[in-house]
Order: structure tokens, then C-alpha cells, then sequence
């Protein structure tokens, strides 16, 4: 496992960043959530005067040797053509990304087939899925640390291109069935409580899904470890995912997380280095049943509840401008002394 | 009162646009709210290719008579220097318009004081602040009609240069006073259920709007005709905010509506006149405790729900970005077909 210099936000600035909000011409607290956004930002920068740089989002897809055991409703070939989508610009990702100015790019972390033919692609694949966790882990050990490694080398990439704010999200049929195993495996929640539709599956296609990871999870009883549980139900998008967001938050970025599958590769980051929640900011609560309580366990106020439940990073996408809107009202907006506007008045003037 | 063409929209179009939206490239309604939102912008505008222009936020300004009773946490000329304050571009709503590239305009309502050395501002005034409803009624009939064509000739105005996509925001202290008479009064919800701190009173300042407020309310018990109880309570900014949703909707613009105060407006239209709810999107659920319940009365799904309660429009400025989601993702995104996709299997493929 490689390792990560990752520590708590230095609290110096938190006075002085805010008495600059509390001075601005609102009533004190009036921008909620944004607020608590602003502070944020301007703590990861260590800077009263955030700016938002070269955002980027970072789609990692890969297959999953569960989705050969019938857990989802879509055959394991979409993950391949939902790439050359992707590449094509026809997703909602691509839509999104282009709406709000972040650079996309998409990662073969795992994907059966091959991309020889589309240099767009980040080639970073460690094999062509993993095998089924019904009988054995999803992964090696050795895949584990590849996948970590590869994530972490290329947020550090990115982030020396001058990006500060990185998306996260991701693309494989499976990818609900890995999240929920390992949702249950580190949180210690029922399985029944981290189980969902995935892309739609009905109420008999749910209890199929709930009986084979129930045996999974038997079959991997005694695993607890972060990165054992990680090798075991993880895929190597997720790992890769989890590599980069250690590595991100090392690099003092911002980190935007998407849905289910994103969180759930943050659950494990977590269970790492919990610093890295710090950097975090929540972009959407899905429908998927498991999401709500994950943000729940890892104490995560999303901003955007839109029953949204299509992955592929577009909780963040969606959720950007809402941080563009807390960086810009910390620069922008007027202080009651500068606009010479009347501050709150201790009493009522008059009594009825 | 104006008469206003005002039709409920042509459903024709609905099966075509569930069709367009059914095979994009995503699982059956993960796109969640903002498939409802796609299929809403549709059928205002009557085509399967929507198109946001000239999107522009009108800022209505006005004083309350009510305001001298004590209400509000801010003295009252802070509406007056809260208009320069927009003027100069340093409020929320200016650094959230530039944000979103929407043209701002500020409209005196009936502000105490004069703008007659400040072009920008659109002069609408009635006059200069309402009277005192708690002795009697805020306005005159005939107020409150040149209000609602005020209000109206403006949206027509702003409809001529291309616009189809409007909000609704306002300034004036001592207008949740205003709002939540309105609300009680026209919901016939209990008058504690309409009331918030608005600015952010404390306890004791709160009990004695609530003191003011019931005194009101029993000064005009008597009044219930929608035009009658907005002269009575309403606000010149609030009559002028109804006025222009009516115009709006009848030139099919798209209403986006943003907090307290502008539902409560837009609740004094859908008295006058119901189909006007079908053009509307709301921004934000705000803070101030009746919003949530008027919201409901009016069975709105706001798109945001931050914790704000700032007014000035700033709201559906936050989210007209998830309305520009809508619209690209049902005029850019690949169908299935066209990206080579494969749909969903009825099945599973195999058994545990």
C-alpha cells in the first residue's frame, strides 16, 4: 500500500474567513449550505480568496465477474459501449461536463475489451474485469495496489496541470452489487440496508441480487481489512478511484463525489486516512437505497437530491456550479461597510 | 384587474417527449427531476428541441407600512440601500446572475426614497411604501391594479427581446410580514404555520411579529377575495411580481420562482388563475418555516433545498443551472440506437 501525507485542514484561517461571510450583505447565515461551502473551500486553499481551477472529472470504468452471475439488468457489453459513448460525447456526463466547463476524461481501469483504437481513452486497465466474488476475490492483492497506485499517479497528473477540484465517477455493470459489499463489510450495516435497484431491477431481480451477494458475503466471511475488503468486492474502478482520491487530497485539492459507487470507494479511502473527508464535497444523494445511509455513516450533507441514480460522475457535474456560487460570493459580494448598508438591528423598533 | 389569456398546456407532445426521453442513454428515469423538468420546458414551449433565451431575473423592490410595527431584524431603509447595493453589483443575486449569465433587472416597486439620480432602476413606483395593514388596508384598489399592470407590461417588455426563461426575486423589509398574511389568509392555514423569522429574529422578536400579525389578521378578518387580500396585505412588489407571472405565462415563458416571498405571489396568481402552476419551476425550498408548507399547498418540488432564506431571487438563480441540465441532456444526449448501446435485459442472465 502506498503511502499518503494526509492531515487534518489547518484551522488558522477558519476566524478570518467567517467574520469575511458574516460581513457580507446578507443576513447572517442566509446562504446556508453555501456558507459551510465558502469555509470549506477557503480551508482546503488556506486562502480567503478561493479560486476554482481546471476542473476535471474523472470517469473510471472497469467490468465486474459478478455481473455474470445475473445482479444487474443490462448485459456486462454496456460497460465496453457506454466508453465509446463517452468517447463519442452522446452520455450525460459528456452533456454535463461540457454545460459546466470541466475537462473530462475517462479512464479503462478494467473494461472487457479493448481500446486499442481510441487513444482518448487513459489506458490504466489491470485486467479485463474481475472475477466473480461469488467464489473468490474480485481481485489479487498485487491487482489491489496496481489499481491504488495507477489512480493515485494520475490524480497527481492532473493536478499538476493546475486543476484544484476533481470530479469522481464511474462506469460498470456490477459496480452496485461491489459498492454494497463493501458498504456492508465496513460500515456493519444489515446487507439488506446497503442493497438497491441498481439501474432498475424489479422486486424479483432485487431478491436474486440479495440472495447472491448474501453468499458472497459468506463465502468472504472472515475479511475485514480495509484493503482486503477492498481486493475482495471491489473492482478495480473503484480501487483506482479510491488511489486517486488519496492522492488528490494529498495534492490539496478539492474533491467532488458522485454517487453510490463513488462513496463507497470513499468509504474505503476513509477507513484509510479519515482526513480525507475534509476535502470532500458531496454532489448528490441518489435513489440507490444504500446511498442515503452511507451519507449518513460518513456524516456527508449532499448538496443536490435530485432521485438521480445514473452514476458516471453526474451528481458532481450537476452540483458544480452551487461550489462556483460559494467561491464567487466570498470574492464578490459587497461587506455592509463597504455598500453602506444598515446592519441588523438589535430590537424590534416598536412595539404593536 | 387585466384579463389574461391563460390555457393549460397542450399535452400533444407529452408521448413524443416520454419517447425521446425514454431512449437516451441511461436507465429508465436516472435522470430523476430533471426528466420531469425536460419534460415540462417541452411542453411550455411546445417542441422536443427546448431552447433557454435571454434568460433575465427581475428584482422587485418595495417598503412596507408594516415595517414601523417592529417585524423585521433590519431597519426599514435598508431596502432602499440594499437596491443601490444591487445596483452597484454587489449583492448575492448580482455575483449569481453574472455567475449564470442572467440579465438582472431592478424594478421600483414602491421603494421609500428616490432612484431618480439612478437610471438602471426600472421605475414602477406606486409609491412610497404601502400603509400599515395592521390599521388598514396596505394598499388602494386602484394600487393595486396599476401594480398588477405594471408588473405585466414589464414581463411583456422583457418577452419582446427573446426571453423565455424568467425569475422572480424581490427585496423589501417587512415582506415575509406581507407573505405570510397572504398565505394565511388564501391557504386557510393556521397563521403560526405561516410564520418564520424571516431576517433571522430571535425568540422574543418573533412573538411579537406573530403579536402584530394576529392583530392584522383580525383587523381584516372579513377579507377573502384573492385581489382584495392582496390589496390588503401585499406589497407593491408582491402585486407587481403576480402581475408578471400572469403576462409571463400567457407569452409562454418558463417561471422559475424563487423563495417565501415570490410563492407567495405566485400563490395570489394561481387564485386568479390555476394553469399558471405549469409554467412555473421552483428554485429553492427555503428556510423560512411557511415556505415548506406553502411549497406544499401548491404541491412544488423545488429543485434546491440549501438552507437560504435570503430572497432577492437568489434561489432560482442557483438552480437555473439544473434547468440548463434538463434542456441539453434531452437535445444532446445519444439514444440508445444512435450510440449502439444495448437496452436493458427483461432478465437475469443466469441463477445464483
Amino acid at each position: 500500500m502506498p503511502h499518503f501525507h494526509l492531515r487534518p485542514l489547518n484551522q488558522s484561517l477558519a476566524a478570518a474567513i467567517q467574520y469575511k461571510i458574516d460581513t457580507k450583505t446578507k443576513p447572517l447565515g442566509a446562504l446556508g449550505q453555501l456558507e459551510q461551502l465558502a469555509r470549506q473551500v477557503a480551508l482546503v486553499q488556506q486562502t480567503l480568496t478561493p479560486k476554482l481551477q481546471q476542473p476535471h472529472m474523472l470517469v473510471f470504468a472497469a467490468d465486474h465477474g459478478i455481473a455474470a452471475e445475473g445482479v444487474s439488468k443490462y448485459p456486462q457489453e454496456v460497460t465496453y459501449q457506454m466508453v465509446l459513448n463517452f468517447l463519442s460525447g452522446g452520455a450525460a456526463i459528456n452533456v454535463f461536463c461540457r454545460q459546466q466547463g470541466m475537462a473530462l476524461r475517462i479512464i479503462d481501469a478494467g473494461v472487457k475489451g479493448s481500446f486499442a483504437d481510441f487513444p482518448a481513452v487513459t489506458d490504466q486497465k489491470i485486467a479485463e474485469g474481475t472475477r466473480s466474488f461469488l467464489r473468490e476475490p474480485a481481485m489479487t492483492a498485487a491487482q489491489c495496489e496496481q489499481a491504488l497506485e495507477a489512480g493515485a499517479q494520475l490524480a497527481r497528473e492532473v493536478a499538476a496541470t493546475g486543476c484544484n477540484v476533481l470530479g469522481f465517477g464511474e462506469m460498470g455493470i456490477g459496480n452496485t452489487s461491489a459498492a454494497t459489499l463493501l458498504m456492508h463489510r465496513l460500515t456493519g450495516l444489515p446487507l439488506a440496508d446497503c442493497l438497491g435497484r441498481g439501474t432498475g431491477l424489479d422486486d424479483d431481480q432485487l431478491a436474486h441480487k440479495a440472495a447472491v451477494l448474501t453468499a458472497a458475503a459468506a463465502t468472504h466471511a472472515a475479511v475485514s481489512a480495509p484493503l482486503e475488503v477492498l481486493a475482495t468486492f471491489g473492482g478495480f474502478e473503484i480501487a483506482q478511484m479510491t488511489g486517486a482520491m488519496l492522492a488528490a487530497a494529498e495534492a490539496g485539492m478539492l474533491l467532488l463525489i458522485d454517487g453510490f459507487i463513488a462513496t463507497a470507494a470513499l468509504l474505503v479511502t476513509t477507513k484509510l486516512y479519515p482526513a480525507v473527508l475534509e476535502y470532500c464535497v458531496f454532489g448528490h444523494q441518489s435513489e440507490e437505497t444504500g446511498h442515503r445511509l452511507l451519507l449518513g455513516h460518513l456524516n456527508a450533507r449532499p448538496l443536490l437530491s435530485l432521485g438521480l441514480r445514473l452514476g458516471e460522475g453526474t451528481g458532481c457535474a450537476l452540483a458544480y456550479p452551487l461550489l462556483q456560487a460559494a467561491v464567487s460570493f466570498l470574492n464578490e459580494m459587497a461587506s455592509f461597510e463597504s455598500a453602506g448598508v444598515s446592519q441588523a438591528a438589535p430590537q424590534p423598533a416598536s412595539a404593536v
